[in-house]
C-alpha cells in the first residue's frame, strides 16, 4: 500500500482515539458551576452525586471516582489479588497490554491470557473454567480473578452479549473466581446491544467505566462494586496518589457524559460508514458493532505513515490500523476520509 | 481544657487544611476557557504551559503535572530509588507518615528518620552526611536519597533557609545521595523568606510542589528535575493511573494559582494573629512562620472536640492541634475564633 | 480408564519427579568432610569452587549458587526486569506456572507467554520478533526479555537443538531483548543432544541450572552470567533470604552431581522404554526425549487415583499425566510397572 | 588509637561474627546419616522432626524451617503486613538495617524506629502505645505490627527479660498490634537469663530462631507461630525460593546445635573475660549480657585496620566495633587478643 499522492494543507481527520473528545462550551459551563468540597478530608458533593449515580446506572452498592480508567482498573486489580495470585483475561486486553504491565508488578497478579474462542474478545465459560484449574498444594499457583473488557477494545469494539456474559460470569464464580470488568467503553456496548449499562455489569465483583472516551468529558473514571471494595480501593486511590480534593469541576463533567450515552449512537453509525467504504475500497476490515473499526493491511506502520500523508490519523492496535470513531469526527469527515484514501491510496 | 459553653448555630470556621479551598469565579472561568488536548497520546496545551512555566520558575530543565502532591513525591521516590534502598527524611514528614506507606511498599525505599537536630523540620549537614553511611559490602544496605521538605507541615509549616538548604544538599551530595524537595508549600516558605522559590529547590534532583494548597486551585501538582528524570517521572505517572487526557481545565486553575503566590503572605498574617491571640489566652502555640500554627495541649482528641462544639474545627497533627491558615479563612473569621475560644474555653 | 484390581502392600513406585532423588553414601560422605567458610561475610571456599566450576561448565564469566531453582530464576528476572516491563516465555514455562507468580509481583514482570509454534517447548525466532513488538511511545508496554526453558519440562522434558538455541537468542538480541534459560534440566538436554551444556547455553545472558534434580543433589542451584550480573544477582540473593553461611556442605553435594552428568543417559533410556511399554499397552504417550514420559488421558484426576491404587506415584502436568525417570527409580521398577499397569489398568 | 607494631604470622583471632561458626565432626557425621525426603512435595522427615522440636521448645502450634534468619524474618513480615502497613521495631533492629531493605520493597511495611528508651534494644511499652497510634480516617497510615529483638544484636546482644517483653507484648496487643520476634539469638537470650526460649517467645504471633548462629549448624533457621500462620509462611517461603528439596541434611545440624545451647553460657563467659580485659587496658566497653561486646572508639574504620593488623578481626556495628563470641573462638584465644592488644594499640 503506498501514497499515490501528498496532498498539502488537508485538514487533519482524527481517527485516533475516542479519548481525544474535547469538552464542548455546556460541559465547560456546568464544571465551571459545579459544587466542590475537599474529596480526601470530607466528600466532595459533585463527585459524591456522581458515585451515587454511577452505583444506580451499573447496579452496585457502590462506586469510586478515579483520575483515569488505568487507575480504575489497576485499583480493581490490586484490592482483588493477593501476591502472585493468577488472574485470567482474554488475550490483549486493556489490563494486559495497555496498562504498562502494573496489574503485575504492582497488583501482583501473574496473568494467564485466554484464547478469544467463543467470538472475538470472549473466550469459552469452559476454557475459563479448565484455566481456573482448582485448587492444588500450597506449592501451586491460585487462580483468583478473571477480568473481562466490554467492549474489547483490541477486539475492535466488539460488545459481548448479556448472555455471554453472564455465562463467563457464572463459570468464574463456579470455579471460585472474582470476576472484574474493565468497562471502559461499556457504554458502547449498552447502545449496541441494547441493554442498560447494569445488564453487562450483572454478576461482576468490580467494573470500571470512563467518562473521558466516547462520552467527552475531559477527566474521569470510576470503579464500583461491594461496599466493602469500594472502602478498601478508596485507601488504594489515596496510596496512588488518585485522591484529588476539590475534584467535583471534573465529576460534574462526568454527570454531563453520562447524559450522553445514547449518542453514542452517532459514532457506531459513523464507524458503520467507514467501515462499508473502505471495505469498497477493498480494504479488510472488521464489521464494527460499536465506535471501532480494524484494518488488516500488509505493512502497519506503512499503511499509518500513508494515511498521514493524507491528513488521516490513526494508531496500530494488535498488529492492525485501527479506526476509532467519535463525538469529535463528523460523519462529514468520514465522507472526507473515504475520499482520500479512495483517491490517494490503493488498497 | 474543657468546654465551658456548647453554642448553637455557629458559623463553621474551618481551619483543618489548606487543602479545603475552593476555586474562585475567575479561576473558574479560566478553567471553563482553557484550551485542552489529549495528554496522554499528545501534549495538552495548558498543561504544557503550566509545566514549562513551572519548571521555569524552579529552574529545573524540565516538569510534570500530576492529579496530587502524594503522586509527586510517589513517582519521585519510585524513580529515584532502586529495592531496597534506604532513604532519609526528616522525622515526621509527609513522605513517611501522610502517604499511606507508599514511599515503602511501592516506590521501595527502607527510611530512615532523622532527627530535627538543626531546628524544627530539619536534621544538620553532619546527621545526614553520618546517616548516609558510605559504601558497605554487598550484603549491607545502601542509601541513596534524601527527601526534604520546605515548609515543614508536621514541624508546623516551618521554612527552611536557603542556606540550610544548601548545606543539606550539599551533605546528601558529598555522601553520593540523590535530594527530592517536597514542596507542597514551597510557595508559602519564599514567601515567608523573601526568596524565589528557585533558590530553595536549588541543587536538587527532584521537587514537587502543589497548586491545590494555599493557591487555591481544585487539583494539581507537578513535579519537575532534570530532562531524563521526568521522562522515566512520565511514564511512572501513567503506570499509576495519573495519565489524565484533557487536563488542561485543571492545568488552567493552576498557572492562575501560580499569580497568586505573593498572596499567601496574608495567610502567614493570619497565622500570626491566631497564634498571637492563643498565646494571650494561654495556650502553647508555635510561633507561625507560615501559615500554620501548632498548639500543644493535653489531650488532642479532647480539644479538637471542644474546638469542635465551638464551631472550630481543626486536625490533629504529631501530636498536637493544627490550625492552617488559608485564602477561605478570613480575619474576620480568626478573631471570631479567638473570640469563641476565649469565652468558651480554658486553656 | 479405571482400576481392575486393588492389590496391597506393593512396593512404591515413585515417578511424581526427579527432585525426589535422594544423595547416596558417598555424596553424603562429601559433604560431611567439606570445607566450609562464612558465605555471606566470606566467601565459602566449596561454593567458591562449585561457582568457578559451573562457570566454566556453562562457559559464563560468573556464577551464583542458590537454594533453589525457584530463587535462581526469581534472581535472574529480577535482575533483568525492571518494573513492568514484559517478557516473553514459552507457555507453560516453570517461571510462568510454578513459581508462584513471582515472576510477576516480585520480579516485576508482566509475561506474554508465547505458543510452541516451533515444536514442543519452543516458539519459532520470527514469533519472538513479533511479539518483541519495538520500541513506542512512553505509554507503550516495553518488552526486555525472553526467558527460554531447556529441556522445557511441561512440554515432556523436550530438549531445544543448539541450532534451534542459538536461532531463538539471536531473535531476541536482534529485537532488543536480553535472554535468561531455565536450564533446571539443562544437563538432561545436553546429554540427550549429545552436545556440551555450554553450547546450550551459548549468547544467554544468564542460566540457571538445578543439581537437586536427575543428579541426585539434596540442595542447590546456581545462575550464572556476566560479572556484573551475578554481583547484583548476589545482592538479590541476599534480600531473598537466600545468603546461607556455611553452605559449603551443600555445595560439596552438587560437585558430585557434576561429576553424574553422563548417568542421566540411564534415565533417558528408562524413559523411552516406559513410554514405549505404555504404548503397548495402549497409551497416549510423548515419545520422551529425556527423562520426562507425558500421558494424555481422558480424566487426569481418575488417572492418578488408579495409579496410586497400583502403587505408582505420579502427578499432573499441564492436563497431562507426568512420569519422570530418575537415579532412584530402577529398570526393574519400570518393568513393574508396566506390568502392575498392564494388569491393572484397561488404557 | 594507633598501632604501635605490626607482627606478622599471627594466627588470625575472628570475633567478626558467630555466624562464622563451622560444624564439627559430630554435626557432621549426624548431618551425614540424616533421614531425608522432598520436603516441597512430601514432607523430609528430619526437617519435620526439627519443626516440631522448635515448636515445642518456642511453645508455639507450628514451625518452618527456612534457609536463613532473613528469610525467617521476610516470612514473617510478608505475613503480617499488608502493603504499607507501619511497623514499630527498636532503632537499629536487624529488620531495619541488615536485611537490605525488604522488609519494605517486599513485606510491603512502612517502619517506624522506636528509641531504646526503656534500656538498650527495647522501648518502652507506652512509646509502643503511643506510636502505634490508633485507628484514623481512610487516608492515614495503619500501624499493625511491632517487631522485637531478643537478644537485641545492634545494642550489644543484650537480653531483654521476661517481665519486660511482656509488658511490651501486651502494650501491642492492646494497641491492636501483632508481634513478630527476631528471635535469632533467643537462645543467648534464654541462657543469660536462665528462662527457657518459650518464656522470651510467649504471647508473640510469630518468632524466628537461628541455629547458624553461636549455635554452629552451617545452615538453618526457622519461624513459628499459628498453624494459620505457617501454612501461609509455607507458600511465602516457596515464592522466596527458600523451600528446598532433602533438606534433612541441614535440619539434621540444627537438631544437633539445639542439644547445646547450654553451651553459649561458655560463649558469654569468653566475653565478659574480653570486657574485662579491654576495660582494664583503657577501652570504652559495654558490659557484655551475652556474646556481644560492642566498643565505643573515636574513628572505627581506623580501629577495624589496627586490629587487623594484630591478627584480630572485628565488624563495624552502629558505629562501634563489635567483637562477637562464639564457639570457634577458645578463651586461649581471648587471652591472645588481650595480650595482642595491650602491647600493639593504645586505647
Amino acid at each position: 500500500m503506498t501514497v499515490d499522492s501528498t496532498p498539502s494543507e488537508l485538514k487533519p481527520l482524527d481517527f485516533r482515539s475516542d479519548t481525544l473528545t474535547r469538552p464542548d462550551e455546556h460541559m465547560r459551563s456546568v464544571m465551571a458551576a459545579a459544587e466542590v468540597g475537599d474529596n480526601v478530608i470530607d466528600t466532595d458533593p459533585t463527585i459524591r452525586a456522581l458515585e451515587e449515580r454511577v452505583a444506580d446506572v451499573l447496579d452496585k452498592p457502590a462506586a469510586l471516582w478515579t483520575p483515569s480508567g488505568t487507575m480504575a482498573n489497576l485499583i480493581a486489580l490490586s484490592t482483588h489479588l493477593r501476591r502472585g495470585d493468577r488472574f485470567l483475561a482474554p488475550r490483549g486486553a486493556h489490563v494486559l497490554v495497555n496498562e504498562l504491565g502494573s496489574a503485575a508488578w504492582l497488583a501482583g497478579g501473574m496473568p494467564d491470557p485466554l484464547d478469544h474462542d467463543a467470538g472475538p474478545g470472549r473466550p469459552r465459560p469452559e476454557t475459563v473454567r479448565a484455566a481456573a484449574g482448582g485448587t492444588g498444594p500450597y506449592y501451586t499457583l491460585r487462580t483468583t480473578l478473571l477480568s473481562l473488557e466490554n467492549t474489547h477494545n483490541a477486539a475492535g469494539g466488539v460488545a459481548i452479549p448479556p448472555d455471554e456474559h453472564a455465562a463467563l460470569v457464572a463459570a468464574a464464580h463456579d470455579a471460585g473466581l472474582r470476576v472484574h470488568l474493565d468497562g471502559a467503553r461499556i457504554w458502547n456496548a449498552s447502545v449496541a446491544l441494547g441493554v442498560p449499562p447494569a445488564t453487562l455489569a450483572a454478576g461482576v465483583d468490580s467494573v470500571s467505566a470512563c467518562f473521558s472516551k466516547g462520552l467527552g468529558a475531559p477527566v474521569g473514571s470510576v470503579v464500583a462494586g461491594s461496599t466493602e471494595f469500594v472502602e478498601q480501593a478508596r485507601r488504594m486511590r489515596q496510596m496512588l496518589g488518585g485522591g484529588v480534593r476539590q475534584g467535583g469541576v471534573l465529576a460534574a463533567a462526568c454527570l454531563v457524559a453520562l447524559d450522553r450515552v445514547d449518542e453514542l449512537a452517532e459514532d457506531h453509525a459513523k464507524a458503520a460508514t467507514l467501515a462499508a467504504g473502505l471495505r469498497e475500497l477493498g480494504w479488510d476490515v472488521t464489521e464494527p458493532q460499536t465506535n471501532i473499526v480494524l484494518a488488516k493491511v500488509e505493512d502497519v506502520n506503512a499503511t499509518l505513515d500513508s494515511l498521514r500523508a493524507l491528513g488521516i490519523l490513526t494508531l496500530p492496535m494488535g498488529g492492525k490500523v485501527r479506526f476509532v470513531l467519535h463525538r469529535d469526527v463528523t460523519s462529514d469527515d468520514v465522507t472526507e476520509a473515504l475520499s482520500r484514501i479512495g483517491k490517494g491510496l490503493s488498497a
